[in-house]
């Protein structure tokens, strides 16, 4: 087992294979993607996809000197392997030492943390110009799925690589797939080159200025090789677009491609999850909400970028909500635009974005929506310490981000009824632009009854009336400041809660009703805390005599944390911040 | 003279209108321009190169019932020409009742404020989907330019609209030009096309999966009519490429078209700028450093998305740089995600933006600079009261939005000397992600001395040591700061002025140090308060003694102002800022 794998220190060893022994390796490689992916979870068809892609790039080129760009970089375990990491996925005590990305800390081999997409041609556009002002004479090359095409970034970047005039290649990773199905015109084009050999009337990437080659069978090491070989060293920008087959070599993963791009832990034998989950989450109960809203309304639209579950729109949802769900694709930016203009004309749009991803829509926030007062409806998932965890997927920046653009209301509901009293008041109004933070502390039903209409900005609601401290507590962090309370309420302190419900403003006339009968005020949020929330409160007291201290996420990159492990770190935990308030009180 | 334009007071009136009567017509809106234009200055080619489209676009259409999106929507000067806003071109007294952009609070003809590039389509993809949400029928039109088509939006957005399958037209106004000229590899396609009558080997637009369809003559009204009526009503996605020339019917700017993208008022007789401006510009000087940096260090590399002039970059020294100068057209993101990328390989890139297209990149900043940690400059122009004053093209937004991510340094210089002190240790140093806020309030050399060093973050510098109270006087508002203690040391009270330099930290030495001897801060800065520097401040002393007021601009989308006003309405004047530090200190 193994036998060629555990040979391969480096790129320098894996070309001193034959093709048949290249084929062996590409089988072992499968074998340990395998091992690690049914037992650790991971990015599955990606890589089964791209072994044979991996083994002749690296055959070919000369890395490190030669660099890839890997995009999006979930996709790069065969890299990882043929580059001295062998060990994370055939011995299972070494998982842990790698990342799923690619990663400059881990490897010379690896150039940039990525881990959104529709960056590498861009990126490589830069290794390229930096390589031609100092003098150097290695191949780029920049490898893309075809999912990522459809991004403004990427497009920029092969419109940009289209003017060059040096070496500069693409590696089109064509596997008819993004997440789910692929979206938008140019893939009919990119159908019709695969189904032709290569030929088209008409061709995205010639239009664009490169030059363009196919590989019919991107799973065959020697036509690999042989294209790849004809690119290397070439003197101007070109395209290899390849066709290969997501999830190869699994039968389950070749048939079901959007269910095995992502998995848990699993069993090889019959490909079920060793996970399951009886509970609810709260994207399949948005996708629920949503489905019952757009077969009573027909103005109601919720709209992907290319992550549909991620809000519960599985393939049953999508067909049966027809032209009230649109899939944009990769194309963040397009999602948010495309609300701005429904709402304008009469529909209703919600857009459900993991906020990681809502980052990518800054600018069409605050000048598409915003500067338009388009009422739609953007909900923002995983923003939260307990939200995804790798540093190029933290969903932690979207107070600062978003928060401080004029106009929009950004809400954060404390529990499942204010959630989806929260939503449904959202999509029914038509005055504002509203973004909801959806709770990440799983789904908790208070059974209490939630106000229904928002549209009196900025209240926020006291839950709990004492004295002395008044507690803070945003969104899912709700949670905790009861927890505080109750810690307090034993140390025979009764201090006020707050659920502020709204991030996107004060509520002074309440912040001025707790200058009787209080000193101190703790903020909780789930979040950077820089930009944020709680700042806001500090300085609406920062000229008076009331104590303020804030609690939230540190202005930093965390990579693959814990999550208690960072609450406790910085005193968010019920005693702790129990202990705080006791010392602002003088106790 | 105005005969017949007089004469219109909407669409409906441009209908009854001879052939003959609309070239007449033509003429008289250029002249209506030329009053305008030459007086009161604004967007020049865009709208020169526009009239006839304008003419036979509301001519085949029927405004607002069918639906007009003009991109960047500074060519829509006939359109309000058209729409019962010609009083503000010919009648001087009425040229401050409008806009330079679309704006719906002016007409119901205009379905957004837009400013920025590239979001047309997108926009109106989603009018058209609210459309057949909402049983409508009207025909929704997206007109852009073709400088704007290389903007990731704009590429989304036809993408996507290639697998519309409904009524959506799309007008490329194609001039050749974007502000300066075009880039990028689809420019080639677009010349080919139209050089050879819309035939191509290959069609960005065919290849995104729209119709398409060509007229040679983009300035020829009957041209346009048959082809727009040809397009009306169609069920399908179609792209009408029109060839028109920009600052057609003014010879000077047919011929200098960049010059002639936007005007001061000038003298129609000569074209000569009514204005001179022999004084110093952060532009200008930015251009003149790099050049010769550039001149000593093949590393060296600027970058501008379409907007070169900004930082100083004209033809000649475009010409001079070579390839030590990238321009990447209308593509904000692939500006960055390039720097990124030279930086990684060894390349000191600078990118020279307006704050208001700096919005365009957050997630670029935070994952393909910062979390790379790549050591890239960003220069950020017009972030400012001072700076633009359209409601789209606002620079107030920067502090939230990029002093919040991690590892970027923001520096605030407040002065000629500091700036550029800290742009040439930015660029010579590999450590950190580096913007710089160019100072908006003018050019004021102090002579002082200043430091070359900025690697130790986040040090404050004191620059006049007082009691009672401090003054935090970030970046160009660090003048106001020094006139506040001048006027404050009139009345006796010798405040310490601080220079805060650092945007993205706190001084936490020196913080401490202020408890002794000072129980009121004062902190200024030129940008949205909310999520900013202040905050911070306020913040950090929340849990003590010492009294802190933040000033700095509100929360909300300006328009049109005078920034002495807003300034004097805030507070931020030297005496106000006196009359505040007073009653802190409870005289």
């Amino acid at each position: 087992m193994y036998d060629i794998l555990k040979t391969i220190t480096g790129p320098g060893d894996l070309k001193k294979l034959s093709l048949n022994e290249m084929k062996q390796l590409a089988e072992e490689i499968r074998q340990a993607l395998m091992n690690r992916l049914s037992k650790h979870g991971g990015h599955f068809g990606p890589n089964f996809g791209m072994v044979e892609a991996t083994i002749a790039l690296h055959y070919v080129f000369d890395s490190p000197r030669d660099k890839f760009v890997f995009d999006v970089s979930h996709q790069t375990y065969p890299h990882k392997m043929l580059t001295g990491r062998a060990l994370s996925y055939i011995d299972d005590a070494h998982f842990d030492d790698i990342s799923g990305y690619t990663n400059p800390e881990e490897s010379e081999h690896d150039h940039f943390n990525v881990g959104h997409t529709s960056t590498s041609v861009s990126l490589a556009a830069g290794l390229a110009r930096g390589r031609d002002l100092t003098g150097g004479k290695e191949n780029i090359i920049a490898i893309i799925g075809d999912g990522s095409l459809s991004g403004g970034e990427a497009l920029e970047g092969i419109d940009l690589a289209g003017e060059m005039d040096t070496n500069f290649i693409i590696v089109v990773n064509d596997n008819d797939m993004s997440i789910a199905e692929n979206h938008g015109g140019m893939y009919k084009n990119l159908r019709e080159l695969r189904e032709n050999g290569g030929k088209a009337e008409t061709n995205l990437f010639t239009a664009m200025g490169l030059d363009y080659t196919f590989v019919a069978d991107g799973n065959d090491i020697q036509q690999l090789i042989d294209a790849f070989s004809k690119v290397k060293d070439s003197t101007r920008p070109v395209v290899v677009h390849i066709a290969t087959q997501k999830g190869k070599g699994y039968k389950d993963a070749e048939i079901n491609k959007e269910q095995w791009h992502w998995c848990m832990p699993f069993d090889p034998e019959t490909g079920k999850s060793l996970f399951s989950f009886d509970g609810e989450d709260y994207g399949s109960l948005t996708g629920e909400f949503l489905m019952k809203k757009i077969k009573t309304d027909p103005a109601v639209c919720a709209i992907t970028a290319a992550t549909p579950t991620a809000f519960g729109f599985t393939a049953d949802k999508r067909k049966e909500a027809g032209r009230q769900f649109v899939d944009v694709g990769i194309a963040e930016e397009t999602a948010v635009a495309l609300a701005s203009g429904i709402a304008r004309n009469g529909g209703k749009p919600v857009i459900g974005f993991n906020s990681t991803f809502m980052q990518r829509t800054y600018d069409q926030i605050l000048q598409d929506v915003c500067i338009n007062g388009s009422p739609v409806t953007i909900l923002s998932f995983a923003a939260s310490v307990w939200g995804m965890s790798d540093v190029t997927h933290l969903g932690i920046y979207d107070i600062p981000m978003i928060s401080n653009i004029p106009e929009l209301v950004y809400l954060a509901p404390t529990c499942a009824e204010e959630y989806f009293a929260m939503l449904d008041w959202s999509i029914e109004q038509n005055k504002y632009p509203v973004a909801i933070r959806v709770p990440c502390n799983g789904v908790i039903h208070t059974g209490r009854s939630v106000q229904t209409d928002y549209s009196e900005l900025n209240k926020y609601e006291v839950t709990k009336k004492g004295s002395g401290v008044a507690i803070l507590a945003l969104g899912d962090f709700y949670q905790m400041g009861e927890q505080t309370a109750a810690e307090l309420e034993k140390r025979g302190i009764s201090a006020t809660l707050v659920n502020p419900r709204f991030i996107t403003g004060l509520d002074t006339e309440l912040l001025e009703q707790l200058r009787s009968g209080h000193s101190a005020v703790i903020t909780l949020e789930d979040g950077v805390l820089d930009g944020g929330f709680g700042q806001k409160i500090a300085a609406y007291y920062g000229d008076s005599s009331m104590k303020v201290k804030c609690f939230g996420l540190e202005k930093k990159f965390y990579d693959r944390y814990n999550a208690v492990e960072v609450l406790r770190g910085l005193g968010i935990v019920p005693e702790k911040l129990a202990d705080t308030a006791e010392a602002m009180l003088g106790r």
